[in-house]
């Protein structure tokens, strides 16, 4: 045996008790009261939980956006990752126009293969849906790539029409893939952000304020109906309102597969934060941007309800310095995007579990468990179950944390969440079996990481 | 006095007594038991109701579509209006790509003048929004044109996308004039409409089965939330299905100022009829198409019941032979419409009053008093009042009939009603005093027919 | 030609017009720009509004509750609404344990005989439902009695059990009478009043903290579910929040024939009244009682959307010396109840016309052409129609009122609506084409009122 | 070490794998791939599952019933249990009149102690909630009864008011247990069988319907109303029907904790089974009664999605001969009631799982976990956990059934499953680590089941 994690607490996303775990060449091995047999090497995890290596299924590591690139590759970000408990990611390939879907993949790969410390996985982001396109839908399932993602935003670069996200989502469904979801509506966006620029308003507040909740609930609620017309799965993703909820809810109330992530920040930032002085607002510039403090409350009953499926982050980091300023003098030139990637665990046990607004259980299910299941990475990721990958986190509940751009390992000069205290801390991590980080060292090596084929969706 | 109408039961929105009617000037200036004053001429109408002339609020005469004319001009189509007890109509200037709205108006208006039988109003289709455009929404309110139409479907041709529509919708507001709507999704409608040609079908049925109900539904959720964002009124044309029927419900019972008609046709005719033998089901071919019979007893209720306020006819009449024919080959080249100005009254008569499905007062708010509240014609047309415009239609409501094409006033050589049977007939009709309609002689002058300016929207 | 009134505007549910009115043997016989024949008096108008008299369906004259007895009788009660602009009521034979419910009648009609000066009809309350009461709707029908009450609150006292409840409306659907409802979860109010009383809360707040408006908002929901099982008819009386008003709307979206009114009080009055020092809530004290004001544009909102069909006033006074201080040790012993039959028009007119909540042809449809359908008085009464009862209100909309217990005509020392000032005032009332209120004087005969046969209900 | 079982699949409410399984002291110790560690005794799995032994919370063993007894008592009630996998019960203590609840409570077990075979708790269901009754509740927590029933039906018998309800609701909440319902308009129903029996309809079918669909929705709605005020948890028992349902969906969608189980009965049986020849109907004689089977899909998708959160049995036998015919002249004196404690794992396996309608992790959770944690067994029972009770089921997913009253182990003439067939057999069965059923052999013994203890409420 390699490796045995001893006097730990277990947490799988429906049980929780004491037990120790053992690892053989990759996987886990056993669960036992007291695991006797010797290993090489013994962790000790008094007072801790064991629990699944995090899933995060909305990344954006070494994206181009507006001139410049996202200031994580799949080196440091990954790296982030695992000192933030997280040992799987889902990044997008996102389709230049002209290019081929698996050109796009191709592209990705190429980013991450000999830098990524952890495995991963692609979506692909489809920006241009002409016949081809549609027929490449079928290759990428057999690639292990089993979601394609759509916007209804950003007119003129990423967005899409009805007519082709419509034909997506039939593809998908006959491919048993999975259809992701930006539900903004962009032609109202453009219209707001037009009328803004005209009038010389420049600040990052209003980015906010050109992208209302409204436009976040009418493309999800038309995106739900053409998803039923197609007889689709659909996921939307980082939705952050009270709106686009309810047209979630009513859906599934009505018995569709209609699934959605939150993302951190729509939790734990409100819309204020745009107001921050010396273009501080900058930082939390984002699509969907921050909403008001009232929809926290809503978020996190639908987390523990069951409404909404996965906590993500988004992680699409930009520095302050050199890159969120390109949009000094226009708020519709600042990239797009937030750090997140390291912060999830701790901030959702210490915000979430011990607040009591979900369960212990319930984390496990929306960070690990469930990601992976909807995702098609079960049963080898996402829990702690006999034959899974070895990819494990020791978590201390009662040790102290303090937010800090500092000692984050992101590569970016700033953090949304400077100054977040809690209590919960990632003391080790395995990724199939290998230590990566044990306290702060990391321990992990760039390319160890593999890319994961995907199953197919299943509901 | 010039005219009485003796012995008569008079019938407004709420109330329903004998009385003798005057008539002086054009207006209406008494309504009494017994008056005894003499007048010029008296029409006996013992066992008559006396209603208001219905207004038609949805008509395309002289219209060009996909390379033919809609049959009834002014001329001929106001005289059939008039047979039918219609007394005021509102027709569709419709913008041409790079026109001005009001050279639109202008085009439409050379059309009415010195043709038209009775008095008539414009909306006008915007189908191009540019800045411009919009500017000019406020000086044709000023010309007495105070709703203005958009189509979210018809792609490549009248569509708009949603940022226009909002800009419409706002300026709309601004300016107190009633934006108006086609609401179906052009864009999926367009997808499935090519993969139908793609596969070779070209019966009269996929116009309908590539245009379902959904496309509609969604449509009408959409631009009811666009409306809210734009805090704007908002009228739905040609309601047809169950689907968006709940969409207009729900945001009434939000308070949320959305208004909606239904036309004749999707009360009384289904989609079966597309399977009509020898190209008949091309008879029906219109938008939205007609929808399965489940939908006529919701349509009914909310039209008693008040979610629904207008019954118009979307008049659109082209001949069978040498019209509808040119899509003989291809559904998609068929010209979309129907005729129906003639009937309406007669036909929600009898299947509406006389089946019990709404009260007489509810018909007569529905054809006549609510139309004109709605867009500017009150208080001259819509009621029977001391004051008003003596538009009246002296109705015999046992007086059986049967519909046809042959017997019908319309310039168009069939009818979707033919065969029809029922009780009620138009005996007389007045237009601002004049007997326009005597029995079976038409008296009415091509002319004669006034361009009303209308006022702006109000709640 | 007994009467005429000239120069004024006559305004119908539907419609607003200036016309002269015509009066002959009660009845009115003439509405014309101009009548020139001669009458025996002429009441000059200009200026002024012609209203038909207004109906209040809620009343509760003479009528003994907890000891005392409502301080209006018969006749000071109908001169209070005959000044008030009501020239019509509708109060409640109260049926006593172990009574017929036409021996209840009679006891009425014997209270109202030779005082009412203004037309009146009654419903009949059931409070004990045996099958020989059962048996006796049909009678009452027959008398002209077309309406029955319930009480689902005043447990012990006059609530009836679900069973019961059912059995009334099924029999009251088969003799097209319409069942009514007072809609309070008697059983959790007499856990929570039984509470208060053991805890020595004493103060009349408490009265309103134990009917929470849950209580009313279940058993309205409660009501309409028993209703559509028995496929039945159902009015609710003095709905008063925004929890029961959901239910009624559902119901109605639903296609339900469920009927609601709301009373002056609950549009103008809220719940901190109840607070007044030295035992001032006592004469707010009324069931259900007086609602938080955010219920207030709600019941407005419903008002103009048609959601809710009729104001009432539930008047039931009781004097605040004498009557209501019987409750100054215990809020449960204060009598339930409070005076209003006279304000209700002056107080719609000018908080809902003059403020733009409902409009004026809305106001009339609230108060008298709604209330005249739904309890089978029209067409006599409820319209200014040809050949309809002249119960006639000439209305000053410009003349400024100021409403006080020493100004109002009600036999009670106080009003809850004291310093309410406003424009808008009756200056003559018609009753049966009789001037019973002329300005300040009263020309009204007790006994002159008489007993209406109500026609069956029919939707 | 006791016990192994070897080369089964582990199955828990989230995760499903290959291991095997070691027991020692009544508790699971050990979950590995393989476990080589020696045990007293092996048993082989391979093929087969290892589920956690499910809990049946909804059970009436040795009740009297309308002058009978349920013919299953703890001794043969729970042998046929265990058979059926089912390792845990929770009966209900029910109230006589006039006595303590602590007194029922004694009573029943009584009735269990020496005679249970498996595991087991009480509910207590509280008929008369006297003050004194109220202040019993929090002493029967500290026993471990941390659930009260009551009954909205039965008038006359077991019903009770809504304000006994709201007091047990509210002493509930105080005391951190849960309040389970009976949800049925008894009085309702009270009309509707005097009607019938008035009527002389005998025939079981009238037990349907004069037990409609909106008797329970109705009583369901009402209920929810009630927990809302009160402020406190409830669980609905036997929900058997749409309109229901749609309550619970509308009430968890407001955050409320409202929870449901349905029966195995509601989701194979229908109404038509009451048209059964030869008073055949009897045997499906319960409360509430089978239903239309459109309900069933409604149900099965709200036990996927979470909306429903149990699956019990209700298991309440009487035999069809010397029981159930004492109602043979008279449906309503039909002992209620019929049994399924046996046949509830095997039947949920094959129409669920084996066809696609839940998971098999969704049907451990339904059956074992969920239970479990609701009613605070956990984490004692309901998993397979390592520290949890060895309450283990071995189940071979492929060996094939058909369910007859002869093979069944139920102390009862006749099964409402006869004939069904599927495939899915329990093999073995543990009890806290003791093997009580192998194959067909039964190994327990009576009196070694144990009174649990339960936790309180805690969502």
């Amino acid at each position: 045996m390699d490796l045995k994690i001893t006097g730990g607490t277990v947490v799988t996303a429906s049980e929780t008790f004491r037990a120790d775990l053992a690892v053989d060449r990759g996987r886990i091995v056993d669960i036992g009261r007291r695991i006797t047999a010797p290993a090489d090497r013994t962790i000790p995890a008094k007072g801790c939980y064991l629990l699944p290596g995090a899933i995060d299924v909305h990344t954006h590591l070494d994206m181009p956006f507006g001139g410049t690139t996202s200031a994580d590759d799949f080196e440091t970000g990954t790296r982030a990752a695992a000192f933030g408990g997280t040992t799987c990611l889902i990044d997008f390939a996102i389709q230049s126009k002209g290019q081929s879907l698996t050109a796009a993949v191709e592209t990705w790969r190429r980013k991450a293969e000999g830098k990524a410390c952890i495995d991963y996985g692609f979506h692909v982001a489809v920006t241009e849906a002409t016949d081809q396109v549609i027929d490449e839908l079928a290759d990428l399932v057999r690639l292990g790539v089993t979601s394609f993602k759509v916007f209804l935003a950003y007119k003129g670069a990423l967005m899409i029409d009805d007519g082709s996200f419509f034909k997506i989502l039939r593809r998908a469904r006959q491919v048993r893939a999975l259809t992701m979801l930006h539900a903004e509506n962009g032609d109202i966006i453009d219209v707001l952000v037009s009328e803004a620029r005209a009038a010389k308003l420049k600040e990052p507040i209003y980015h906010a304020l050109t992208r209302p909740e409204e436009c976040e609930a009418e493309a999800t609620a038309r995106a739900i109906r053409l998803a039923e017309m197609a007889q689709a799965p659909l996921y939307v993703v980082h939705l952050s309102c009270f709106g686009a909820l309810e047209e979630v809810k009513f859906a599934r109330d009505a018995g569709l597969p209609i699934l959605a992530e939150t993302c951190l920040q729509y939790l734990l930032l409100d819309i204020e934060r745009y107001r921050e002085p010396r273009f501080g607002g900058a930082k939390y510039v984002m699509s969907p941007p921050l909403r008001h403090k009232s929809n926290w409350p809503v978020l996190w009953d639908a987390l523990a309800g069951g409404d909404l499926q996965v906590v993500s982050t988004d992680h699409c980091p930009f520095n302050f310095k050199g890159q969120k300023d390109l949009g000094k003098k226009d708020f519709a030139a600042i990239p797009n995007g937030a750090p997140g990637i390291e912060n999830r665990l701790q901030l959702i046990f210490h915000e979430g579990v011990n607040k009591k607004r979900i369960s212990l259980n319930r984390m496990v299910d929306l960070l690990a468990t469930s990601p992976a299941r909807i995702f098609g990475l079960a049963p080898r990721k996402g829990s702690l179950a006999i034959g899974a990958d070895a990819d494990v986190v020791v978590f201390d509940p009662k040790a102290p944390f303090t937010i800090s751009a500092r000692s984050n390992h992101m590569n970016v000069d700033y953090t949304p969440y400077e100054g977040f205290k809690g209590r919960g801390r990632v003391v080790t991590v395995l990724s199939r079996g290998k230590v990566i980080v044990d306290g702060r060292k990391f321990l992990g090596l760039p390319g160890a990481g593999q890319f994961i084929k995907r199953k197919r969706f299943s509901q």
